[in-house]
Protein backbone atom coordinates (compact mmCIF):
# COMPACT_ATOMS: atom_id res chain seq x y z
CA UNK A 1 0.00 0.00 0.00
CA UNK A 2 2.88 2.67 1.13
CA UNK A 3 4.82 1.72 -1.98
CA UNK A 4 1.98 2.34 -4.03
CA UNK A 5 1.29 5.60 -2.90
CA UNK A 6 4.79 6.91 -1.93
CA UNK A 7 7.21 7.46 -4.75
CA UNK A 8 10.84 8.29 -3.24
CA UNK A 9 13.44 9.84 -5.19
CA UNK A 10 16.56 8.76 -5.85
CA UNK A 11 19.25 10.74 -4.47
CA UNK A 12 21.89 11.06 -7.32
CA UNK A 13 25.33 10.85 -6.83
CA UNK A 14 26.89 14.62 -7.38
CA UNK A 15 23.93 16.20 -5.73
CA UNK A 16 22.65 18.19 -2.99
CA UNK A 17 19.41 17.75 -0.97
CA UNK A 18 18.43 21.00 1.38
CA UNK A 19 16.95 19.23 4.09
CA UNK A 20 14.84 20.57 7.08
CA UNK A 21 15.34 18.27 10.27
CA UNK A 22 12.43 19.81 11.88
CA UNK A 23 12.34 21.37 15.69
CA UNK A 24 14.25 17.99 17.10
CA UNK A 25 11.62 15.26 18.08
CA UNK A 26 12.50 12.61 15.47
CA UNK A 27 9.24 11.82 15.15
CA UNK A 28 8.55 15.28 13.33
CA UNK A 29 10.81 14.37 10.43
CA UNK A 30 9.30 13.91 7.08
CA UNK A 31 9.03 10.73 5.42
CA UNK A 32 11.42 12.40 2.91
CA UNK A 33 14.10 13.40 5.46
CA UNK A 34 14.06 9.83 6.73
CA UNK A 35 14.33 8.42 2.83
CA UNK A 36 17.28 11.10 2.35
CA UNK A 37 19.17 9.94 5.85
CA UNK A 38 19.24 6.26 4.47
CA UNK A 39 20.85 7.56 1.00
CA UNK A 40 23.12 10.03 1.79
CA UNK A 41 26.99 9.35 1.44
CA UNK A 42 27.71 12.61 3.42
CA UNK A 43 25.08 14.44 5.71
CA UNK A 44 26.13 18.29 6.66
CA UNK A 45 24.49 19.17 10.18
CA UNK A 46 23.98 22.52 11.74
CA UNK A 47 24.21 22.86 15.53
CA UNK A 48 20.33 22.86 15.64
CA UNK A 49 20.43 19.04 14.67
CA UNK A 50 20.65 16.37 17.60
CA UNK A 51 22.13 13.25 17.69
CA UNK A 52 18.87 11.00 17.77
CA UNK A 53 17.94 13.11 14.13
CA UNK A 54 21.85 11.78 13.15
CA UNK A 55 21.47 8.42 14.55
CA UNK A 56 18.66 7.93 11.47
CA UNK A 57 21.44 8.20 9.14
CA UNK A 58 22.70 5.19 7.08
CA UNK A 59 25.56 3.19 9.17
CA UNK A 60 28.10 4.00 5.85
CA UNK A 61 27.37 7.95 5.85
CA UNK A 62 30.15 10.49 7.02
CA UNK A 63 28.34 12.74 9.14
CA UNK A 64 29.90 16.68 8.98
CA UNK A 65 29.11 19.27 11.71
CA UNK A 66 29.26 22.89 9.81
CA UNK A 67 27.54 24.69 12.92
CA UNK A 68 28.65 26.95 15.71
CA UNK A 69 30.14 25.30 18.72
CA UNK A 70 30.53 27.29 22.63
CA UNK A 71 34.00 29.39 22.30
CA UNK A 72 34.81 28.34 18.48
CA UNK A 73 34.33 30.50 15.43
CA UNK A 74 31.71 29.28 13.76
CA UNK A 75 32.49 28.25 9.49
CA UNK A 76 31.38 31.22 7.45
CA UNK A 77 28.40 30.91 5.31
CA UNK A 78 30.41 30.86 1.86
CA UNK A 79 32.88 28.68 3.38
CA UNK A 80 29.88 26.28 4.28
CA UNK A 81 28.27 26.67 0.50
CA UNK A 82 31.62 26.20 -0.96
CA UNK A 83 31.99 22.41 0.83
CA UNK A 84 28.56 21.65 -0.30
CA UNK A 85 29.90 22.41 -4.07
CA UNK A 86 33.04 20.12 -3.38
CA UNK A 87 31.75 17.48 -2.16
CA UNK A 88 29.26 17.52 -4.83
CA UNK A 89 31.57 17.53 -7.27
CA UNK A 90 33.47 14.38 -5.57
CA UNK A 91 30.17 12.80 -6.62
CA UNK A 92 28.56 12.71 -3.22
CA UNK A 93 25.22 12.27 -2.25
CA UNK A 94 25.00 15.29 -0.27
CA UNK A 95 21.99 15.70 2.80
CA UNK A 96 22.42 19.56 4.02
CA UNK A 97 20.70 19.26 7.06
CA UNK A 98 19.14 22.30 8.71
CA UNK A 99 17.19 22.42 11.97
CA UNK A 100 13.56 23.59 11.19
CA UNK A 101 12.68 24.03 8.00
CA UNK A 102 15.72 25.41 5.37
CA UNK A 103 13.90 29.18 3.92
CA UNK A 104 13.08 29.68 7.67
CA UNK A 105 15.54 31.90 8.91
CA UNK A 106 17.52 28.91 7.64
CA UNK A 107 20.03 30.60 5.25
CA UNK A 108 19.19 27.65 2.86
CA UNK A 109 18.15 30.17 -0.07
CA UNK A 110 21.96 31.42 0.21
CA UNK A 111 22.83 27.79 -0.01
CA UNK A 112 20.63 26.62 -3.07
CA UNK A 113 22.04 29.81 -5.21
CA UNK A 114 25.42 28.82 -4.62
CA UNK A 115 24.37 25.25 -6.07
CA UNK A 116 22.42 26.79 -8.54
CA UNK A 117 25.88 29.20 -9.56
CA UNK A 118 28.12 26.13 -9.16
CA UNK A 119 25.54 24.44 -11.75
CA UNK A 120 24.90 21.60 -9.28
CA UNK A 121 21.76 20.00 -9.23
CA UNK A 122 19.61 20.31 -5.68
CA UNK A 123 16.37 19.93 -4.33
CA UNK A 124 14.78 21.24 -1.02
CA UNK A 125 12.60 19.08 1.49
CA UNK A 126 10.84 21.42 3.85
CA UNK A 127 10.74 20.96 7.57
CA UNK A 128 8.56 21.48 10.86
CA UNK A 129 9.68 24.93 11.65
CA UNK A 130 10.28 25.47 15.15
CA UNK A 131 7.86 28.54 14.82
CA UNK A 132 4.68 26.50 14.06
CA UNK A 133 6.05 22.50 15.82
CA UNK A 134 7.46 24.13 18.69
CA UNK A 135 4.77 26.10 19.55
CA UNK A 136 2.06 23.36 19.21
CA UNK A 137 4.30 21.55 21.61
CA UNK A 138 4.18 24.06 24.01
CA UNK A 139 0.01 24.06 23.67
CA UNK A 140 -0.15 27.27 22.02
CA UNK A 141 -2.10 27.22 18.65
CA UNK A 142 -0.44 30.00 15.94
CA UNK A 143 -3.84 31.20 15.30
CA UNK A 144 -6.87 30.93 16.61
CA UNK A 145 -10.96 32.25 15.29
CA UNK A 146 -11.21 35.67 16.69
CA UNK A 147 -8.27 35.94 18.32
CA UNK A 148 -5.62 36.83 15.54
CA UNK A 149 -6.35 36.41 11.75
CA UNK A 150 -2.30 37.04 11.41
CA UNK A 151 0.93 35.97 12.47
CA UNK A 152 4.40 36.87 11.58
CA UNK A 153 7.53 35.21 12.31
CA UNK A 154 11.02 37.71 12.60
CA UNK A 155 14.31 37.02 13.76
CA UNK A 156 15.68 39.27 16.46
CA UNK A 157 19.15 38.54 15.49
CA UNK A 158 20.35 40.12 12.06
CA UNK A 159 23.49 38.36 10.01
CA UNK A 160 25.83 41.10 12.26
CA UNK A 161 24.46 40.00 15.69
CA UNK A 162 22.12 42.96 16.63
CA UNK A 163 18.35 43.91 15.98
CA UNK A 164 17.51 43.68 12.91
CA UNK A 165 17.51 47.79 11.36
CA UNK A 166 15.66 46.60 8.44
CA UNK A 167 12.33 45.25 10.79
CA UNK A 168 9.82 47.92 11.24
CA UNK A 169 8.92 46.92 14.64
CA UNK A 170 6.14 49.74 15.26
CA UNK A 171 4.64 48.42 12.57
CA UNK A 172 5.05 44.90 13.27
CA UNK A 173 3.56 45.56 16.92
CA UNK A 174 0.13 47.50 15.32
CA UNK A 175 -0.27 44.87 12.23
CA UNK A 176 0.87 41.72 13.73
CA UNK A 177 -1.55 40.65 16.90
CA UNK A 178 1.17 37.76 17.43
CA UNK A 179 4.51 37.39 17.08
CA UNK A 180 6.80 34.83 16.63
CA UNK A 181 10.44 35.93 17.46
CA UNK A 182 13.38 33.59 16.15
CA UNK A 183 16.83 33.64 17.89
CA UNK A 184 15.80 36.35 20.58
CA UNK A 185 17.00 36.23 23.64
CA UNK A 186 20.43 37.84 23.83
CA UNK A 187 18.27 40.89 22.56
CA UNK A 188 14.85 40.23 24.14
CA UNK A 189 15.05 43.44 26.48
CA UNK A 190 15.26 45.76 23.43
CA UNK A 191 12.68 44.15 21.82
CA UNK A 192 9.75 43.87 24.08
CA UNK A 193 11.19 47.59 24.80
CA UNK A 194 10.60 48.32 21.09
CA UNK A 195 7.35 46.98 21.05
CA UNK A 196 5.51 48.71 24.13
CA UNK A 197 7.32 52.02 23.18
CA UNK A 198 5.44 51.20 19.83
CA UNK A 199 1.85 50.30 21.44
CA UNK A 200 1.43 46.68 22.48
CA UNK A 201 0.50 46.95 26.47
CA UNK A 202 3.53 45.76 29.12
CA UNK A 203 1.21 42.89 30.45
CA UNK A 204 0.32 41.58 26.85
CA UNK A 205 0.84 37.37 27.43
CA UNK A 206 4.16 36.07 26.12
CA UNK A 207 5.57 32.61 26.04
CA UNK A 208 9.27 31.54 25.80
CA UNK A 209 10.02 28.15 24.71
CA UNK A 210 12.94 26.28 24.95
CA UNK A 211 14.36 23.10 23.78
CA UNK A 212 10.69 22.62 21.76
CA UNK A 213 9.65 19.05 21.11
CA UNK A 214 12.60 17.35 23.36
CA UNK A 215 12.60 15.95 26.31
CA UNK A 216 13.53 18.81 28.02
CA UNK A 217 11.19 21.21 26.66
CA UNK A 218 10.63 23.89 29.11
CA UNK A 219 7.84 27.16 28.51
CA UNK A 220 7.78 30.05 30.67
CA UNK A 221 4.95 32.23 31.00
CA UNK A 222 5.33 35.88 31.09
CA UNK A 223 4.48 39.40 30.30
CA UNK A 224 5.86 41.67 27.56
CA UNK A 225 7.11 44.09 30.32
CA UNK A 226 9.13 40.97 32.42
CA UNK A 227 10.29 38.42 29.96
CA UNK A 228 13.55 39.49 29.31
CA UNK A 229 14.03 39.44 33.40
CA UNK A 230 12.05 35.87 33.29
CA UNK A 231 14.07 34.41 30.81
CA UNK A 232 17.83 35.19 32.71
CA UNK A 233 16.04 34.06 35.68
CA UNK A 234 14.97 30.70 34.49
CA UNK A 235 18.78 30.33 32.68
CA UNK A 236 16.55 28.81 29.75
CA UNK A 237 18.96 26.19 27.06
CA UNK A 238 19.12 26.98 23.60
CA UNK A 239 17.01 26.94 20.66
CA UNK A 240 14.54 29.28 22.42
CA UNK A 241 11.32 31.30 20.58
CA UNK A 242 9.34 33.99 21.98
CA UNK A 243 5.62 34.28 21.38
CA UNK A 244 3.96 37.80 21.77
CA UNK A 245 0.38 37.69 21.67
CA UNK A 246 -3.13 36.72 23.42
CA UNK A 247 -2.93 33.25 21.58
CA UNK A 248 -0.79 32.15 24.49
CA UNK A 249 -3.70 32.20 26.85
CA UNK A 250 -5.04 29.60 25.43
CA UNK A 251 -2.03 27.45 26.89
CA UNK A 252 -3.96 27.59 30.41
CA UNK A 253 -6.49 24.97 28.20
CA UNK A 254 -4.53 23.41 25.38
CA UNK A 255 -1.11 21.97 27.00
CA UNK A 256 -1.40 18.42 25.99
CA UNK A 257 2.11 17.91 26.95
CA UNK A 258 1.26 18.58 30.67
CA UNK A 259 -1.87 16.90 30.60
CA UNK A 260 -0.61 13.43 29.42
CA UNK A 261 1.98 13.41 31.76
CA UNK B 1 18.39 1.76 15.00
CA UNK B 2 15.39 3.56 14.66
CA UNK B 3 13.77 1.59 17.17
CA UNK B 4 16.05 3.06 19.34
CA UNK B 5 15.85 6.74 18.91
CA UNK B 6 12.19 6.75 17.24
CA UNK B 7 9.27 5.88 20.05
CA UNK B 8 5.89 6.12 18.73
CA UNK B 9 3.57 7.10 21.63
CA UNK B 10 0.47 4.61 21.48
CA UNK B 11 -2.65 5.96 20.35
CA UNK B 12 -4.93 5.03 23.68
CA UNK B 13 -8.70 4.47 23.30
CA UNK B 14 -11.21 7.19 23.49
CA UNK B 15 -8.55 10.00 23.09
CA UNK B 16 -7.91 12.00 19.54
CA UNK B 17 -4.80 13.39 17.83
CA UNK B 18 -5.10 16.56 15.80
CA UNK B 19 -2.69 15.74 13.11
CA UNK B 20 -1.45 17.84 9.92
CA UNK B 21 -1.33 16.31 6.97
CA UNK B 22 1.22 18.83 5.31
CA UNK B 23 0.89 20.87 2.14
CA UNK B 24 -0.36 17.49 -0.05
CA UNK B 25 2.67 14.98 -1.23
CA UNK B 26 2.36 12.18 1.28
CA UNK B 27 6.04 12.23 1.41
CA UNK B 28 5.75 15.04 3.75
CA UNK B 29 3.66 13.62 6.07
CA UNK B 30 5.87 13.36 9.43
CA UNK B 31 6.32 9.70 10.60
CA UNK B 32 4.15 10.55 13.78
CA UNK B 33 1.73 10.90 11.08
CA UNK B 34 2.25 8.17 9.40
CA UNK B 35 2.47 6.07 12.79
CA UNK B 36 -1.00 7.81 13.66
CA UNK B 37 -2.92 6.41 10.16
CA UNK B 38 -1.83 3.10 10.77
CA UNK B 39 -2.77 3.22 14.27
CA UNK B 40 -6.03 4.96 13.84
CA UNK B 41 -9.97 3.30 14.25
CA UNK B 42 -11.08 6.53 11.97
CA UNK B 43 -9.67 8.98 10.25
CA UNK B 44 -11.61 12.22 10.61
CA UNK B 45 -10.58 14.19 7.49
CA UNK B 46 -11.04 17.26 5.67
CA UNK B 47 -11.36 18.33 2.11
CA UNK B 48 -7.54 19.23 1.86
CA UNK B 49 -6.36 15.84 2.95
CA UNK B 50 -5.94 13.75 -0.65
CA UNK B 51 -6.49 10.33 -1.53
CA UNK B 52 -2.96 9.45 -1.41
CA UNK B 53 -2.74 10.47 2.44
CA UNK B 54 -5.80 8.33 3.26
CA UNK B 55 -4.37 5.79 1.39
CA UNK B 56 -1.97 5.10 3.60
CA UNK B 57 -4.44 4.35 6.75
CA UNK B 58 -4.46 1.15 8.26
CA UNK B 59 -6.96 -1.28 6.10
CA UNK B 60 -9.52 -1.25 8.87
CA UNK B 61 -9.78 2.21 9.55
CA UNK B 62 -12.88 3.96 8.85
CA UNK B 63 -12.23 7.34 6.54
CA UNK B 64 -14.92 10.14 7.64
CA UNK B 65 -15.42 13.20 5.29
CA UNK B 66 -15.56 16.30 7.62
CA UNK B 67 -14.73 18.89 4.86
CA UNK B 68 -16.50 21.16 2.26
CA UNK B 69 -17.84 19.42 -0.69
CA UNK B 70 -18.98 21.17 -3.75
CA UNK B 71 -22.72 22.43 -3.58
CA UNK B 72 -22.97 20.88 -0.35
CA UNK B 73 -23.47 22.76 2.85
CA UNK B 74 -19.93 21.70 5.05
CA UNK B 75 -20.03 20.69 8.18
CA UNK B 76 -20.27 23.36 10.87
CA UNK B 77 -17.75 24.08 13.52
CA UNK B 78 -19.51 22.62 16.44
CA UNK B 79 -20.91 19.42 14.57
CA UNK B 80 -17.27 18.66 14.14
CA UNK B 81 -15.98 19.48 17.10
CA UNK B 82 -19.22 17.50 18.79
CA UNK B 83 -18.42 14.16 16.30
CA UNK B 84 -15.27 13.70 17.74
CA UNK B 85 -16.00 14.09 21.07
CA UNK B 86 -18.82 11.15 20.64
CA UNK B 87 -16.04 9.03 18.55
CA UNK B 88 -13.71 8.94 21.31
CA UNK B 89 -16.80 8.30 23.88
CA UNK B 90 -17.10 5.12 21.60
CA UNK B 91 -13.91 4.42 22.70
CA UNK B 92 -12.62 4.71 19.55
CA UNK B 93 -8.72 6.03 18.85
CA UNK B 94 -10.03 9.39 16.58
CA UNK B 95 -7.54 10.67 14.38
CA UNK B 96 -8.38 14.40 13.26
CA UNK B 97 -6.20 14.80 10.37
CA UNK B 98 -6.48 18.23 8.50
CA UNK B 99 -4.61 19.82 5.73
CA UNK B 100 -1.44 21.84 6.85
CA UNK B 101 -0.68 22.16 10.13
CA UNK B 102 -4.01 21.99 12.47
CA UNK B 103 -2.94 25.40 14.38
CA UNK B 104 -2.31 27.90 11.43
CA UNK B 105 -5.37 28.57 9.93
CA UNK B 106 -6.84 25.25 10.45
CA UNK B 107 -9.19 25.71 13.45
CA UNK B 108 -7.72 23.23 15.29
CA UNK B 109 -7.40 25.27 18.26
CA UNK B 110 -11.49 25.60 18.25
CA UNK B 111 -11.45 21.66 18.61
CA UNK B 112 -8.86 21.42 21.32
CA UNK B 113 -10.71 23.47 23.49
CA UNK B 114 -13.94 21.07 22.74
CA UNK B 115 -12.13 17.54 23.46
CA UNK B 116 -10.73 19.77 26.70
CA UNK B 117 -13.83 20.52 27.88
CA UNK B 118 -15.64 17.13 27.37
CA UNK B 119 -12.42 15.82 29.46
CA UNK B 120 -11.18 13.70 26.01
CA UNK B 121 -7.77 13.36 26.32
CA UNK B 122 -5.81 14.64 23.24
CA UNK B 123 -2.27 15.19 20.89
CA UNK B 124 -1.38 17.46 18.60
CA UNK B 125 0.72 16.39 16.02
CA UNK B 126 2.42 19.63 13.84
CA UNK B 127 2.65 19.33 9.88
CA UNK B 128 4.52 21.26 7.00
CA UNK B 129 2.04 24.30 6.88
CA UNK B 130 2.14 25.34 2.91
CA UNK B 131 2.66 28.71 3.51
CA UNK B 132 6.45 26.97 4.24
CA UNK B 133 6.81 23.80 2.57
CA UNK B 134 4.26 24.77 -0.42
CA UNK B 135 6.75 27.92 -1.11
CA UNK B 136 9.68 25.38 -1.21
CA UNK B 137 8.52 23.40 -3.67
CA UNK B 138 7.59 26.06 -5.61
CA UNK B 139 11.26 27.74 -5.81
CA UNK B 140 10.53 30.53 -3.11
CA UNK B 141 12.35 30.81 0.05
CA UNK B 142 10.47 32.45 2.99
CA UNK B 143 12.70 34.63 4.38
CA UNK B 144 16.14 35.61 2.85
CA UNK B 145 19.06 37.30 3.86
CA UNK B 146 19.58 40.87 2.86
CA UNK B 147 15.62 40.29 1.44
CA UNK B 148 13.69 40.06 4.69
CA UNK B 149 13.71 39.49 8.25
CA UNK B 150 10.01 39.16 8.71
CA UNK B 151 7.69 37.01 6.85
CA UNK B 152 3.68 37.38 8.34
CA UNK B 153 1.11 34.78 7.28
CA UNK B 154 -2.46 36.46 6.84
CA UNK B 155 -5.49 35.02 5.71
CA UNK B 156 -7.96 36.45 3.11
CA UNK B 157 -11.11 34.80 4.63
CA UNK B 158 -12.71 35.54 7.43
CA UNK B 159 -14.77 32.90 9.37
CA UNK B 160 -17.43 34.85 7.67
CA UNK B 161 -16.25 34.83 4.42
CA UNK B 162 -15.14 38.09 4.46
CA UNK B 163 -11.83 39.67 4.12
CA UNK B 164 -10.71 39.53 7.60
CA UNK B 165 -11.86 43.48 9.28
CA UNK B 166 -9.74 42.81 12.31
CA UNK B 167 -6.27 42.38 10.04
CA UNK B 168 -4.86 45.93 9.73
CA UNK B 169 -3.11 45.77 6.45
CA UNK B 170 -1.93 49.10 6.39
CA UNK B 171 0.21 48.24 9.15
CA UNK B 172 1.20 44.76 7.28
CA UNK B 173 1.58 46.39 4.22
CA UNK B 174 4.47 48.77 6.16
CA UNK B 175 5.53 46.19 8.53
CA UNK B 176 6.00 42.46 6.42
CA UNK B 177 8.23 42.24 3.67
CA UNK B 178 6.97 39.01 2.59
CA UNK B 179 3.22 38.33 3.08
CA UNK B 180 1.97 34.74 2.47
CA UNK B 181 -1.71 34.63 2.35
CA UNK B 182 -3.92 32.22 2.54
CA UNK B 183 -7.58 31.50 1.44
CA UNK B 184 -7.07 34.22 -0.80
CA UNK B 185 -8.48 33.72 -4.28
CA UNK B 186 -11.80 35.07 -3.63
CA UNK B 187 -10.33 38.58 -2.39
CA UNK B 188 -7.16 39.03 -4.00
CA UNK B 189 -8.48 42.29 -6.08
CA UNK B 190 -9.44 44.00 -2.85
CA UNK B 191 -6.45 42.59 -0.81
CA UNK B 192 -3.99 43.84 -3.55
CA UNK B 193 -5.80 46.82 -3.53
CA UNK B 194 -5.30 47.83 -0.12
CA UNK B 195 -1.64 46.65 0.26
CA UNK B 196 -1.32 49.24 -3.02
CA UNK B 197 -3.06 52.01 -1.08
CA UNK B 198 -1.09 51.26 1.78
CA UNK B 199 1.66 51.95 -0.20
CA UNK B 200 3.30 48.27 -1.35
CA UNK B 201 4.51 48.91 -5.16
CA UNK B 202 1.81 47.93 -7.90
CA UNK B 203 4.82 46.34 -9.75
CA UNK B 204 5.99 44.18 -6.34
CA UNK B 205 6.49 40.68 -6.92
CA UNK B 206 3.79 38.18 -6.02
CA UNK B 207 3.62 34.56 -6.92
CA UNK B 208 -0.13 32.15 -6.96
CA UNK B 209 1.43 28.75 -6.32
CA UNK B 210 -1.65 26.66 -6.54
CA UNK B 211 -2.49 22.73 -5.37
CA UNK B 212 1.27 23.43 -3.77
CA UNK B 213 3.94 19.54 -3.50
CA UNK B 214 1.13 17.94 -5.96
CA UNK B 215 1.75 16.62 -9.30
CA UNK B 216 -0.13 19.47 -10.68
CA UNK B 217 1.05 22.39 -8.51
CA UNK B 218 1.03 25.68 -10.40
CA UNK B 219 2.83 28.41 -9.91
CA UNK B 220 2.12 31.95 -11.34
CA UNK B 221 4.58 34.88 -11.31
CA UNK B 222 2.74 38.01 -11.45
CA UNK B 223 2.51 41.55 -10.09
CA UNK B 224 0.75 43.06 -6.96
CA UNK B 225 -1.52 45.17 -9.68
CA UNK B 226 -2.16 42.04 -11.65
CA UNK B 227 -2.33 39.12 -9.75
CA UNK B 228 -6.49 39.11 -9.24
CA UNK B 229 -6.91 39.22 -13.50
CA UNK B 230 -3.95 37.01 -13.43
CA UNK B 231 -5.21 34.16 -11.16
CA UNK B 232 -9.08 34.68 -13.20
CA UNK B 233 -7.28 34.08 -16.52
CA UNK B 234 -5.25 31.07 -15.64
CA UNK B 235 -8.12 29.18 -13.71
CA UNK B 236 -6.29 27.71 -10.67
CA UNK B 237 -7.46 24.62 -9.28
CA UNK B 238 -7.50 25.18 -5.34
CA UNK B 239 -6.10 25.40 -2.67
CA UNK B 240 -4.11 28.20 -3.61
CA UNK B 241 -1.84 30.73 -2.31
CA UNK B 242 -0.31 34.24 -2.78
CA UNK B 243 2.98 35.05 -1.64
CA UNK B 244 4.09 39.08 -2.28
CA UNK B 245 7.36 40.76 -2.04
CA UNK B 246 10.86 40.36 -3.36
CA UNK B 247 11.79 36.64 -2.53
CA UNK B 248 9.45 35.73 -5.01
CA UNK B 249 12.50 37.26 -7.76
CA UNK B 250 14.59 34.30 -6.02
CA UNK B 251 12.24 31.68 -8.11
CA UNK B 252 14.09 32.55 -11.18
CA UNK B 253 16.99 30.65 -10.12
CA UNK B 254 15.66 28.38 -7.10
CA UNK B 255 12.43 26.24 -9.53
CA UNK B 256 14.63 23.10 -8.80
CA UNK B 257 11.24 21.34 -9.45
CA UNK B 258 11.56 23.19 -13.02
CA UNK B 259 15.05 22.07 -13.36
CA UNK B 260 14.93 18.48 -12.28
CA UNK B 261 11.79 18.11 -14.54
Amino acid sequence: MIDDVLHFPEFARGTVWLVGAGPGDPGLLTLYALDALKQADVVVYDALVGDPVLALAGADAVLEFAGKRGGKPSPKQPDISARLVALAREGKRVLRLKGGDPYVFGRGGEEALALVAAGIPFRVVPGISAGIGGLASAGIPLTHRNVNHAVTFVTGHSAAGDVPDSVDWEALAKGSPVLVIFMVLTHLAEISARLIAAGRPADEPVAIVARATLPDEAVLETTLADAAAAARTADLKPPAMVVVGEVVRLRQGLDWRGALA
